[in-house]
């Protein structure tokens, strides 16, 4: 059985966003009792990543780890026609993931108990963005 | 259903190799209206990336961020028995990814607007990679 | 056809553990002759990777690029409630990878010739880590 999931997350700029429950959401309205749950992002400067979720400052150090790592305005970019952001949003979507396969145990996604699925948006502005769920169980 | 293609890629060295088209001929072939495509890659020093496919500057300007992350030569590395690209080329292979699974719909991949699906050769020289994709579908 | 194995991996610490076998021995026992399996790891600061497996100097350089990357102890950093190696252990997994899908052929891992897949564990600390293969095959 395959089952697809759509969803839109309207994001209000720079940041994680947890989209767990949505995700396990259309896990659960696929009725698989058992199998693999498959997100993709449909962007290239926004991308999906599996981070701790118990405690903000984790997100909060990654997103400065990021800005760090890969800083807005850098002179080595010369791709800057929507802003100082925008090459690192691409960068920052390569070095994470545009899809993650999640198992389904009992009906419900088997992620590990401090494991929240997050869209991270890597635009300083908002953005609309689109993540779909495939699901084959039985 | 489960529908297996493979892809031999020349590369002509270090640069990004648009397998758009390719990876679309095999979830074509596959005759699956629905579904999802993972594409592996059989290597550990190129890899595979989603990334923006409107202005190759996007590309240029990633090439430059890797060069400037992981310098070819640099003296922290050991590993350098095929050249001073070898180490780098694991290390970048290992910041992006080795199997990306793309959704399919109406018979065709999913991709965004701006997606492409990319080789990245991490290796100066040329070579022959070997891509699969491995579609699930019905 | 869908087959779930578990493992569980005892770590020593921060490294690279070959977990190939285990995975293969899972693929091997869902009987199937062709498909994809797709490995998870159940934590937020462990991961999968896939690296060059013939010579270790490899995985000591990576460990090596990843320490000045993502450095222990960095005043960045203030998410360190359980040490130094706390956030850089959260960085170094979303920078690798959760997931990993692997296609099968003739009953086997379709790895390349070079290609092993490891758990990196990236606290300092030993650790029980839970990974899982999700086989869908036929």
């Amino acid at each position: 059985m395959i089952h697809r999931g759509e969803l839109t997350i309207a994001t209000k700029g720079r940041g994680t966003y947890d989209i767990t429950q949505e995700v396990a959401g259309i896990a659960g309205a696929s009725n698989a009792r058992f199998g693999l749950a498959t997100v993709f992002i449909h962007h290239t400067s926004a991308s999906l990543i599996i981070c701790e979720n118990a405690d903000a400052s984790v997100r909060r150090d990654l997103e400065a780890f990021a800005a760090r790592l890969v800083p807005d305005g850098d002179r080595l970019f010369t791709h800057n026609a929507e802003g100082d952001d925008d090459m690192p949003a691409h960068i920052r979507t390569i070095l994470t993931q545009t899809s993650i396969g999640i198992p389904i145990t009992s009906g419900k996604l088997a992620l590990g108990t401090w494991q929240g699925l997050y869209l991270w948006e890597h635009r300083t502005s908002p953005h609309r963005r689109q993540v779909s769920v495939t699901v084959i169980g039985e």
